[in-house]
Order: C-alpha cells, then structure tokens, then sequence
C-alpha cells in the first residue's frame, strides 16, 4: 500500500474453471461451482500475485460462488483471508438470456457463426431473453431481492453490463484506489471486459476484439487522474494470458 | 427476515475445532487453522441452521483465519456464499499474552488450579503481557495496521473483551438486528462469552460460569427494545451443547 498521492494497482482476475465452463456452456447468472482445476488456478493465481509483491487490501467479488471461492482461495493461499471483501450484483457475470445453459458449440450450429459472434462479443447485441418461469426463480432469490432499477434483468448487451459497472466503478473502485489501496476484482469474462472498457476508454470494435482468459491476474496502475499507465494493463504471465485470450476467443467454432 | 418492527434473529457460533483447541493450547490471536473435524462442525452447524429456517442474511466474523474459514464453510453449505460477511479485530478471540501456544494442562500444573482458573474465566483478571518481540510482530501484521486505541494489546482480561465487543454490538450488531435481518456472528470462545455478558447483562460470577463450546449454534431472539425473549438464548442442539460446555470447562484438568 502505498501512502503518497500515488494511486493504489488494480488487479483484475477471472474466476478458474467452473463446471460449465468445462463443458462449453453460456453460464450467465447460473451459479456454478468452481471444477478442481479451477481451485488450482486461484491457488497459483495468489502464487503469481505473492511472485510479484501484488498483495490486496481490498477484495470486490460478484455474488455467483464461482467468484467468490475463487477470492477466497487465493486469499487464503496469500495469508490474507481477514481482508475485507465485497461482494456485489454490479460484477456478475452476463445476464445470458435464453442462452444460459446451452452448449455453445451447439448455439453456434444452430444460430450461424455470424449471430453467435454478435451475441458473445458485440457491444449491444443481446439473444432472447429468460423464460418468465427461470426470470421469477431470480426475483424471487433473496441475493437480488433489493437490487434497484427493476430487479434482476431477462436478458443483458454488453452495454447493460457497462452501465452497472460503471457506478462501481466511480463510486467504489476509483474511490479505494486513490487512497492507495491494492485492490483485487475477482469477477467473470464479461463483468471484466465491460470494467476494462470503462478503464481504457475502449472503442467498440476495441471491445469486441478483447477476450479475457480464466485464472490470469491482470495488473493496471494509474497515474493521478486514475488513467491507466498502459492502456490494457500488465499479465502476470503475458505470454500464458495471450494464448488463453485466443482459446476464448474461438469458443465454440468446432 | 421480518419486515415489521420485530428484531432479527442473532446465531452465535464459536468456530469449530482447531488445531491448538485439538492440542489443548491457550491460542488467543494466533491465526491458526481448523482441523478437519472443526470443518466437519461447520457443515453440521449449517446442517442446523438449515433445519431450523434460520439463514443467516449478515455475517460477522473475527480477523481469524478459524472463523472466517467456518463462516465460509458454513455459507457454502447453505448455498448462501454471496451474504455478506464483515471481518473485525473486534471479535478476536482474547489476547492471552504470554500463555499463548502454551499448553493448559501444563500452565494449571505450573500455576496452580486457582491461578489458571482466574486467567482462564474470571472477568479482570489477565496473565503476563506478550513478549516484546512477539508484540513487535503484531504490530507489523496489516490487518491490526489501523486498530484505534494504541494497536493491538500484549494482554487482555474479558473485561478488556467486553469493552472491545460493546460498541461493535451497538453500532453495528443492534442497529443490522433492528432492521429485522438475521445476523450471523462466528467468533471465540472469550469473543462471545464477552458479547453475551453484554446481551444478557450478566453478573461477574455468571460470566465466570460461562462456557461456550465449539460450532454450536446459539440462537437469541429479542423484544422490540433489544432484550433477549429467552436469557442465555437457546442452542440447536441442547444437550449436546451442554455436554460440551462441560467439557469447556474442565480443559487442562487432566
């Protein structure tokens, strides 16, 4: 932590592999367990972050368990498991609509390659949403009953996503870190694409292009005005995330 | 969770077994781990919770990795992960000074029957003070970096407790109750003999009769002025709880 005028480093990180993601599954709001190996990327993310000195002060996680045990595991494993962690709706994964559950390989068969891509990746496109038996199931579970604006959505864009980000962000992130904390996000594929939009000012083919892997500590610092230093921060492990990045990119496409 | 002017519920659960508990050993802030049996009283202690309808909406647990650790265990076996939880010094188990690590069996064969029971229960009495360089330590941990009142202690009387615990419970534990939600405190043995001489105004040789055993839920209702409906609460499992009381009371007699 540091003391000065300094702002403190972000540190975002997706959750390891959850059952669905194993199998190929839109997960969404679906609340999915981590499977072993995901345990085992939250283990050696906390050794990655241990590595390069990146200890938390502060922890922001979504309120889906894929998440939260990831942040309590690597917690755990870093000797800090009495930080404080906040857990919160704004960083839940996409609201996946109708698609949520279904084997993308087979979503991309039936939709075309061309309607997949804008569903996984565009800035506004959104599928069906809900069937209003699984929407009532979320209004009626008590970790959204107080949620504003409506309660849980049927369906979200990207652009939904950015929009509830972004008050976190402004609100509670920005605030943490310019008191110099070190502030960790543990949080999901689209949650974080949407968080590293607002941080780098991304334009909409920027977005579509950005594919964040499962398990990498991603590493932004900022300058006094909480403008990132590099724009798309720092991989622990850059080479490992690229590689990871394309294999989420082509989820899928066979 | 009421919604009309009725106090929430307030469970109180020391966390399950650790390793020094299992060793017999005064522990006080030393942050060590629950054995597997102390994970087992976790998942029975939600099992209970679960059985009774009593699902925690807010949970408090010390900076202690045996607390938070049975929280966590606790929450994922109500498939409640995503409840909040704050993590406060203040609900510490007592700082034993000097007879932390010790063995109890051994500090009674030193001291004496009497003096080992005055440190162990009564409500002013205190052993010596930490060793300097193990104070220093404590004072280095980040997670007692912004304690008011001086840093943390070299010693504590459940006095000290009671001042310590008195305010979190009227600024936060009370005003979370009045709202009507259902509140989940995991904490210590001294943690929440100290909190139920608050609740239940007891006398000084009630407290030094208190004894609170390992994952155990204890359950308090209150009356609309915060006075509990039953004195003492009322644990889920009666008997058994009373057997390991018992068993509390007499450590290190052997």
């Amino acid at each position: 932590m540091t003391t000065t005028g300094v702002p403190g480093e972000l540190i975002l990180l997706r959750h390891g592999q959850s059952t669905t993601n194993a199998e190929g599954r839109f997960t969404g709001w679906a609340d999915v367990p981590l499977t072993p190996h995901g345990e085992q990327q939250a283990v050696r993310a906390a050794w990655l972050l241990g590595r390069d000195g990146l200890v938390p002060d502060l922890v922001h996680t979504s309120v889906l368990r894929r998440s939260i045990r990831t942040a309590d595991i690597l917690l755990s494993h870093l000797d800090r498991a009495w930080v404080p962690v906040h857990r919160t709706w704004r960083l839940n994964e996409r609201q996946y609509g109708a698609l949520t559950g279904r084997v993308k390989r087979e979503v991309r068969g039936e939709a075309g390659p061309s309607r997949y891509q804008a569903w996984r990746r565009s800035l506004t496109e959104a599928p069906a949403p809900l069937a209003a038996d699984e929407l009532a199931r979320l209004r009626a579970d008590p970790r959204y009953a107080r949620l504003a604006d409506g309660g849980p959505p049927a369906v979200e864009s990207l652009a939904d996503i950015v929009a509830r980000v972004t008050p976190y962000w402004a609100d509670v992130l920005a605030a943490q870190l310019l008191t110099g904390r070190t502030v960790l996000v543990v949080a999901h594929g689209n949650a974080l694409r949407a968080l590293v939009a607002v941080l780098d000012r991304l334009t909409e083919r920027e977005v579509e292009n950005l594919n964040i892997p499962t398990g990498a500590p991603l590493l932004y610092r900022f300058d006094a005005a909480l403008r990132p230093t590099v724009r798309g921060g720092r991989y622990a492990e850059p080479a490992a995330a690229r590689a990871a990045a394309e294999a989420v990119a082509v989820e899928g496409h066979d």
